[in-house]
């Protein structure tokens, strides 16, 4: 199925209940036992695009339940029309602003986070917008476990210098850096469709596990 | 001065006692007062290299004591040629191994370390002798001021995320962090030999500044 009427996204949403969860603040606490069913950990992707990402994540990791986050209708449409057709009883998309992330998830609720080619928002009056300045890792503490991880991915240099030192500063423990993800790319490493456009241009890609508490 | 006689380096150091230190654990706690005969701010570079890096620093910032320390005799005695004529009175080398910093540095007497393209130790076995391995880490803390801070700058990719992991994990603050520092160079850099040889190669350099307590 091809979805081609964007304009009229969030109707077309509402189209996919079974993926696509409305209300989400409803099952705050509840995602493993509500949604997935199960007691598998939650691993969610904040900004997960057109969902290369999280799909494939999902598809490779099925005792490992997955929520994309996205924030705009139309990109989220183009994530499911990719899963449409299948049967992936791991992932669930939200159409969710991160900024309001402590009204859907409890605390502790969380396993592992994934931040991949968020927006660098170059302008520095925006900076606080970057889904690593300490805002959202104060929001991310909360959400996630003890010892839980925050994965991130970027080829935008400023944004990662950024990054690495708000993780630092937090207090955070930098448990993998890698300046140059694509030479020697890791057998586990998982595209995003930005990542697989940009990939033969020779740009870096930049990569980070942090980890918080434990 | 040209000094052509490399086999006979240690014997040609001795000739330089007012530029060349000898015996410096004799001076442990008592540089400022008893080597440079002032209160200022001791900045010190382990691995000075043939000089260009703290000749040009001592240069730039009389206020500012600067002691180089180089492993190598024959290193050492090319950065020599190039201060017998000057009159640097803000400028010492010491021909020492970084291991025994204790033995020459009292607690909190140094203001600011320098590393500029340390030996990378490429191989796994080595790991704890690149100079910023924890194991130095725990030695700069010892002789820096509270606050005090340690700049490196590197062109090897995998000794840099290694270094950052380090700075992190000993719960040093990254208060710079630089992946190209040649993109747009700041007037105050100043290049080393090394890095003036490899500059027009395209190669990234790496660049960090860390602080200590305070």
């Amino acid at each position: 199925m091809r979805l081609r009427n964007i304009a009229s996204a969030p109707q077309k949403l509402a189209e996919f209940p079974e993926i696509v969860v409305q209300n989400p603040q409803k099952f705050k606490g509840l995602w493993a036992k509500k949604i997935f069913e199960n007691k598998n950990k939650i691993h969610i992707e904040i900004g997960s695009g057109r969902g290369n990402f999280i799909i494939n994540s999902a598809k490779q990791n099925p005792n490992i339940n997955y929520i994309g986050i996205e924030k705009f209708d139309s990109v989220l449409l183009r994530a499911l029309e990719k899963v449409a057709d299948m049967d992936v009883e791991n992932l669930r998309f939200l159409r969710f602003d991160a900024t309001q992330i402590l009204d859907i998830f409890d605390v502790a609720e969380i396993e592992k986070i994934y931040l991949n080619f968020s927006d660098p928002w170059d302008k520095n009056a925006y900076k606080n917008r970057r889904l690593t300045h300490r805002i959202f890792l104060k929001k991310y503490e909360k959400i996630l476990k003890n010892g839980g991880a925050l994965q991130f991915k970027t080829d935008n240099r400023e944004l990662f210098e950024f990054s690495i030192k708000e993780f630092n500063n937090f207090g955070l423990r930098i448990n993998e850096i890698n300046l140059n993800l694509h030479e020697n790319e890791p057998s586990w490493n998982i595209r995003t469709e930005y990542e697989e456009k940009f990939a033969g241009f020779g740009k870096n890609i930049y990569f980070s596990v942090v980890s918080f508490g434990g």
